[in-house]
């Protein structure tokens, strides 16, 4: 039921946009009892946030090649994909949704969605391929801030952005400048 | 008298936001005529633009310190207290307009705006700084767009991201992949 729920509930945050959202109308389309959904979800605020949430975990599976640089291309990749997408167009309109209640929701999404990608720079350091002492969360930030940049301010192609450049630019600074003194490797 | 009508647009758009703007209310508070106005901005996406960029020049005048990293970390805390006053969250309120006029009417300004920018990156080549290859339009996007992400997106507190640290991070990777073979200097 929970799936089929939160299915419902993206699709329906896609078509209609988050002002349009309403518990009642989830429950119609995922066929099951209003009162079954505000047991699991008390607010629409927080079922959106599941929703897409659920649907992130899908489409941007936190990738894991074997090597920091390639994970974070493919990752990358997908990102600038999905806000391509309906869907993520429709996940960005949800920016513009500033109610307190949806502000919070959004600072949750992040911060669960940003922690999932760090595991990306913990294999890494326990391959060697990076310190640990590297902020992963501002790391990931700074290479996917500008997608988004591009889609709601300056509305440049996000597909012209040139993210494997940045993400080699960002490795050399943090192989070379985490090198150690008496490390003897080149 | 074109002052005075940016001036006046600008402050209608920060107080009103971009919904509430029109050619008759600039003209009453700048005591114009309308069809003044009219004559030089034929739209109000026109006078919009040229209100925003007014004020941007004026308050992010872009940095002469005769040295790069320097440069960069001045507008840096400029756009970051920018993004935090009430003029710049009115304009990031405009992001929020997406009327086909307001949409060419971002493209332009940001056009300008990065294009003004790239002037460092000039200066800094003339001076032997950094390669004249360097794009600085990307460059300076790279480090602007996490602002825009923390104050749009993730809701993240602007203050707190550590530009100075990122404008390292990427000189480094600059300075040192621009490097030529055959170079002597250390």
């Amino acid at each position: 039921v929970r799936a089929q729920v939160l299915e419902s509930a993206f699709r329906l945050l896609v078509e209609k946009g988050p002002s349009a959202f309403s518990i009642g109308e989830v429950a119609l389309r995922a066929k099951v009892h209003e009162t079954s959904i505000y047991r699991r979800w008390r607010t629409k605020s927080a079922l959106a946030l599941d929703a897409c949430l659920n649907f992130a975990e899908q489409t941007l599976a936190i990738p894991d090649t074997g090597a920091l640089r390639s994970d974070l291309v493919d990752l990358l990749r997908r990102v600038s994909a999905l806000l391509r997408s309906p869907e993520g167009k429709a996940m960005l309109a949800l920016s513009f949704a500033l109610e307190p209640e949806a502000i919070e929701t959004r600072r949750t999404y992040w911060r669960i969605r940003l922690g999932a990608a760090a595991a990306i720079f913990e294999r890494a350091a326990a391959r060697g391929e990076i310190s640990p002492d590297v902020d992963a969360k501002q790391f990931i930030e700074a290479l996917i801030a500008p997608f988004f940049f591009r889609a709601l301010v300056s509305l440049q192609p996000i597909e012209a952005w040139p993210f494997e450049q940045m993400v080699d630019r960002l490795l050399s600074a943090e192989l070379r400048g985490g090198r150690k003194e008496g490390d003897i490797s080149v």
